[in-house]
């Protein structure tokens, strides 16, 4: 999106040669419309030592897991708290470094957060409106998007769930369902573990930043746990958006994924118009599939 | 695969329960005769400030490709060239810095090896023995495995190919479909980008030290390439396991992909036997299926 890509598409093509827009073609031009504005209630920066990773909770999807994690941001909770696992090609996971020892004395209060909630995995899919992929998938029915999260679905249960993508953040869980709370969570980094999918609650995904997570030093055989407490990589804070001044918190801004230009970006997925794509593939995965995402500094206010 | 796991699972199952094997059983008590030792003509050690990426060149796949890089590797051409663009989620490309700017005097001199190949995109599936998945695939209508490769197949055009899964390594070209030569190669450090099958030439996959070219520090907006000289990460060589002296050489094993036992891994990989896991998938990717491998240092010659 830099002032010169704009500048090498503005010559206007001939009439009788449809110019062919490429993905990022049809983003640069796509008009305000195609993008919103997600709730600045459900937009979390977590500061880590790198730079801020940006996340959308996604409450449509697990409205408790949501609520909790909510409750602990606005506790300070996750302030000082750290990355402890990082496993490659699988997930980047913070929380409290505490829960890997058998201390429980040492763990961070939870506050009026849960410390258990009823597990997450899917929702009923009555009146959720998926923008559906055309396309085959491996592991699901159907597939396509909801506000931006990739989501699968199955008719016959009629259940609907966020999909472990890359960028997708979970709630980690013990060995019961309901063990989870959402103090303590991971994002996927590699390959998508979509057998991960209604096992785990889906709580988030990350908008912007993932490369503050991914590129993280790997821990040991032990499923990617640091094996030294000085390998954990401190949480400086988490902060909700909607906590932000209002008038100096940056402009976030999510491509909808329910228009026109969301559908013309996905088919220029699938088949790709740059000249140095000689085979069209003719289709595209659910998790092969960013969501744009502009996040625009405000100026101090005056 | 450490002795305490493997004591776990030492006791007897009663007869009369069948014992349930995870992927990590399957694997670990799995025959000799379940895995293969690599020709040490087409396995690389990579050697990078922080530790080997272990190669296996594919010349049924690419025959021409791995031939030339054989021949660069032979000429040490590869020793202190560097990694010189990470793109999160994409990949992780390493060649001649040089060859990012316009004075082709700098170039190291490619000397006995080809400066453009004919494309080697994918072969005839004459007498291919791919074992077989039986999941649906997104982007091709038969996938499995050939030798450890992942492998995506045709039966219309009688055409076969590796795919680009994690790990998969492919050699860089140009806008012209015969301007690869191995010389810039590049592995896939994200949800698999398949939509370059049948697009570029995968030349080789890494059995081992993935996580020594994913965790490094992703480029800028110039699709990842680094911005600085020094942010470019260093090759201190590139080997082959033939060229190190036979007594001292690492002994590299890679699990067969046409075993009983490769078999029951994947179902095991389809269907998690973990008590952790509440919902079977029944179904898995092939970029999901992680290879095992063994590589054990071998002890000083005497």
């Amino acid at each position: 999106m830099t002032g010169a890509l704009a500048q090498a598409s503005a010559p206007a093509p001939a009439a009788s040669v449809p110019r062919v827009r490429t993905t990022a073609d049809i983003v640069r031009e796509a008009p305000a419309s195609a993008w919103r504005r997600p709730d600045p209630d459900n937009v979390l920066a977590m500061t880590l030592p790198s730079g801020i990773v940006w996340i959308e909770l996604a409450p449509r999807f697990a409205p408790h897991h949501a609520a909790n994690i909510r409750t602990l941001v606005a506790q300070h909770y996750f302030d000082g708290l750290a990355v402890i696992r990082v496993q490659d090609n699988f997930v980047a996971q913070w929380g409290d470094p505490a829960a890997a020892g058998d201390d429980e004395s040492k763990l961070r209060p939870l506050g009026a957060a849960a410390a258990k909630l009823q597990p997450e995995f899917s929702i009923a899919d009555r009146g959720l409106k998926i923008t559906r992929l055309k396309d085959r998938d491996v592991w699901a029915p159907v597939t396509g998007f909801v506000d931006g999260f990739p989501v699968a679905a199955d008719p016959k249960t009629h259940r609907a769930w966020i999909a472990h993508c890359y960028g997708t953040i979970g709630a980690g869980r013990g060995d019961t369902v309901d063990s989870a709370n959402g103090a303590e969570l991971y994002a996927v980094i590699g390959q998508s573990p979509r057998g991960l999918d209604l096992n785990i609650t889906p709580v988030a995904r990350v908008l912007q930043g993932m490369e503050l997570l991914s590129s993280l030093p790997r821990g040991g055989q032990n499923m990617g746990f640091y094996d030294k407490p000085e390998q954990n990589v401190r949480i400086t804070k988490v902060e909700r958006l909607a906590d932000m001044p209002e008038g100096t918190r940056p402009d976030v801004r999510v491509f909808r994924t329910d228009t026109p230009q969301w559908n013309e970006m996905i088919e220029s997925r699938r088949n790709r118009r740059d000249s140095w794509y000689v085979h069209k593939a003719g289709a595209i995965d659910l998790c092969n599939i960013t969501v744009p995402v502009k996040i625009a500094p405000r100026a101090a206010a005056n």
